[in-house]
């Protein structure tokens, strides 16, 4: 392995999240052009539209926009769950890998990992009634929610088709279990499977998606529901510290991003060309669905550090080298990539 | 009283708050231009620049950007509290009275109000002293902070001066308290007393304050501290939801706005002859130190809702009405609230 | 002042509480006796007879053992409170006061302190109704509880009579709020009243009482309320730890405390023995109404090891010296307490 | 399968658990005999003694009488975890799934459960090593304790020999990770070793044992570490409502508990003696190290209900039948057992 001492001289080509987005222009003009109002006090107009639009593309009642999609999930789950109850979640859900525990200390949850029987990222719908019954007793843990993550972050950007989904809801239901679905990517997930969002949320309770990944906002995700969750919500992300004033600037760029999901193909695309890419240089990689691609390599640390050298920016994820493509990578920057990847190893 | 029905065609002059100034055309400006990074991943540098700009203000080693003043005081709460440790903090503080209980849930302190018998919204040193002594016993409460707010909202923008300051963490940290200062219109005591913010904060742990109240920028505030406390409150920020990703967006409207607190002078002489007038007109009106006016009527509700039939807007407070004067009131504005009030009385 | 050396030789007479009463023989007898079972699989049935009659005693639809006050308090606090709802109690109350903190910990309560405008540790029904009403925004802090306590330790044992609880309910109950009834000592309240201790909790949604202090049983407490409550209340139990095994054998001896209630007006005799006694030795004592003897001295820590030295034990207690009279002192003690401070004074 | 009408109208034999055991004589002489105090005030001196014992046995500074093992472990976790803070169990642990989330809720911890790749109940210290290695930005989680469980109850009394516990240890302390061991019944594993049970604490800074299982006393655990963790525990005690007055009562029970440890052999050889029998009338069993029987049926809830109709009563565990031998059943109830499932399969 040979490092070209020039190579480093380059722009680093930055694919370690979606969330790396810059805002363009249009979403600039809009900030600077948006009608404001104070949020926290009467709503802010700007950010009044922004959640109808994002209740309307997800099927729900209503949404409220939140800072992060940590507080969105926060906000659910902290409704959701009484105090103790056991939530299901898929092994590696970000609720339980990224969020820094607050789903155990502030939502108060006790969390139950599933395992991927139904393929990356996918519990069962069958593991989902074994697991969401309960002891019965006084003294047995108490199941109230199953936590969906669509597409799934670390299983790759893996996505759960609207047949199985609708599966893992039956399951819940039958359980008495309420339904959250982490959708910070869910418009990947929508693109890649060539359905509406909304057919993704179908009997769920309550939804959260981001604005600031792959749609390219700066700031801001939305957590959705029915109204009177909204209404719950809004007093919870008060209590959070997530209500914000002239929201509006933000909320902006938000309506923007909204306007073309279906331009997420081509990151779909661009992820697929870099995974062919690295496959045919000799590394194992899983097949993409969306727009994450997880190496499999022997070392992450010395290979973070080996890319990071080569000009191409990668984070470590579940023991593998993850890369994410985005609205500010293009196919030249991929085949940029697997140049210097090529040409280095 | 009689109500012109042509009064309420007009636009209504809004004193609810000063969190409802809208950004001005250099701080959209600002936020257009703005160089942003992934502040999550590796700090947004317009964010960076803003928070060593506050820590240089308030005298601190370093600050954090937070999406409002609530979310700075909780993390400041949590992370100097023990579960179930008891803080003072004045009768009527924005944490005991406006965080929807946040410190109690979240940070799991036992508030102890302290009444204010060294000013209004002031307690004394002496009752910090004799408050801040536990049972001693393994089984008594165990006092740890002392949460001071400067300006004190409830208490009509009072200020508390260097010199009482400096008496009040003395008798703090005599006891072994640490101190927060809740300085959301922190800005608003420097120049109504004439002094730097830093000389209120001498031996505080940390500070917290707002860009969106009487600055105008609008979102954001920051909690600022020693580096360790930072580093802690940036996982706790991340925790509660509050880390935002391009957030230079938001943090360049704030750098614009700590340009010129001086502005905030017009706010206290605009708040100044409002209170004259409205005393003139037979109210009856604490003077006020800074941008807020506190008018004790014989019903709040009532009187709310007239003002806002004359097109003036103004919030309950503590049994009283409230008006904050912001950069988006000039003085004419003032003059036409006594007009309209002035006629319809 | 002069200190006898003798006089430290003879056994200290301990007016620290009446929690100090260690089991008699008929209590010992019936803890040896005790049939029992494993009331956390299927109820101990000694514990079952006990929790019965509590419940009636109450005039509750039923109650649950717990090892401790606080314990009781704390689950029904938890149980009635929504994360960061506010409750008020009176100044001092032991919620407040005595149980570290947990209330806003553990309950998630924001507290608010009541003055005692009605009498010694007595809020009147109309300071209920103001304080009770919230700012009505979803921004506003919600109230959810009133939590009274009958007798109120730091105010001496001072009793709530029957009218002014139902009047305090009422205030409570206009407003939304639920009722908890801290009657750790409402034995002693309904003794000094002459009436049934369900007198004092009629509308109450929950109380507690201790099985420990007055009445003499060597562990134990127990919560009432509504079979639904108590329901939750015994998984809440759990969570906590509080659930225990072959509890009859603690549960006996509670059933002998309750035979006899009205053996504590001897203490109630007792009490107000002492406090005339002091009064005429020149000390500044609050008359008492049950078995708590407030004196206000100069020095408190000096006052207490002054008295220890003389084989008097007392507690401090808000700023002052707490006497408590309980089955294990007789009158002939007080007598040799008065004689002991006489002969040193 | 056959149902004899008359086997139900014998007495039950309760194979439900080890807590199910009554005081024996000794017991209660020395409850009704046991020097007691106000163990919150002053400390009990039985109280004490017993602490002090458990101590001792553990191989540890200092102890704490608790009423529950539950409240033991929930002391021990909320001390070691910050808030959000991971902690690794072994799959199926107690304080996962029989302690109602209290871990999660009030101890505040994100729970990691390992795999049992070492043997029953066993995770390996590789595995410990590979899972506390956190991604170490101030975005990940945070590991900070390793919770071992000596015998493991679901993996049906599995022991942890010393040589093993040692490994699990240094591989936490490699990680900067603290150690808290539930040992519930510790004293199995100790008989079961032949070792002592200090050898099974060996570098952990907590433990966690019973007095009311198979060691028969009817009420109390103790948590056990330094001087200065048993101080914060006794706090943390207070808070949780666990502090007792005169629970020397208890403690004398408990101390005639663990006068005679090596009896809990005779409950291993019938735990043994009921695994073979079951084996040899066709039942799945594993056979046991300690005094849990895990038999796999086709269906639990069935067999359950059938094995009461013969008098024989036992628990759902894990999706098998879990049969638990103690002191209050001889080799007799053994054999009884066996002949009565016998005759009715």
């Amino acid at each position: 392995m040979w490092c070209d001492p020039f190579v480093t001289k380059t722009a680093p080509i930055d694919l370690r999240s979606d969330t790396v987005t810059r805002p363009d222009e249009r979403m600039s003009a809009a900030m600077a052009d948006a009608e404001v109002g104070d949020d926290v006090l009467d709503r802010d107009p700007t950010m009044r539209e922004l959640e109808l639009r994002v209740a309307e593309l997800l099927g729900t009642e209503d949404a409220l926009w939140v800072p992060s999609g940590t507080m969105g999930n926060l906000i659910a789950l902290s409704l959701h769950l009484r105090r103790g109850d056991r939530f299901l979640a898929p092994r590696g859900a970000h609720v339980l890998t990224h969020e820094l525990g607050s789903a155990a200390w502030l939502a108060g949850g006790m969390p139950e990992p599933l395992n991927w029987d139904a393929g990356p990222g996918r519990p069962s719908a069958r593991l989902v009634r074994s697991e969401s019954t309960d002891g019965g007793g006084y003294d047995s843990l108490r199941s109230s929610l199953l936590c969906l993550e669509n597409t799934h972050n670390e299983a790759g950007g893996a996505v759960i088709p609207p047949d199985e989904h609708a599966q893992l809801v039956a399951a819940a239901r039958d359980n008495g279990l309420r339904v959250h679905v982490d959708g910070a990517r869910i418009f990947n997930a929508a693109v890649a499977l060539g359905v509406q969002p909304a057919t993704l949320t179908v009997g769920a309770d309550t939804v959260q998606t981001c604005l600031s990944k792959g749609l390219g906002a700066p700031v801001g995700s939305a957590v959705a529901g029915s109204g009177e969750f909204v209404e719950e919500a809004r007093r919870m992300r008060k209590m959070l510290g997530g209500g914000v004033r002239q929201g509006g600037v933000l909320a902006a760029a938000g309506l923007v991003a909204l306007e073309d999901t279906d331009r997420l193909r081509t990151d779909h695309d661009n992820a697929a060309r870099l995974a062919t890419g690295l496959t045919e240089l000799g590394w194992s990689v899983t097949p993409p669905r969306t727009n994450i691609v997880l190496a499999a390599v022997p070392d992450v640390g010395h290979s973070l550090e080996w890319l990071s050298g080569l000009g191409v920016l990668a984070v470590p994820m579940a023991g593998r080298v993850r890369f994410v493509t985005h609205r500010d990578v293009g196919t030249a920057d991929i085949d940029e990539v697997l140049r210097r990847v090529g040409n280095a190893s």
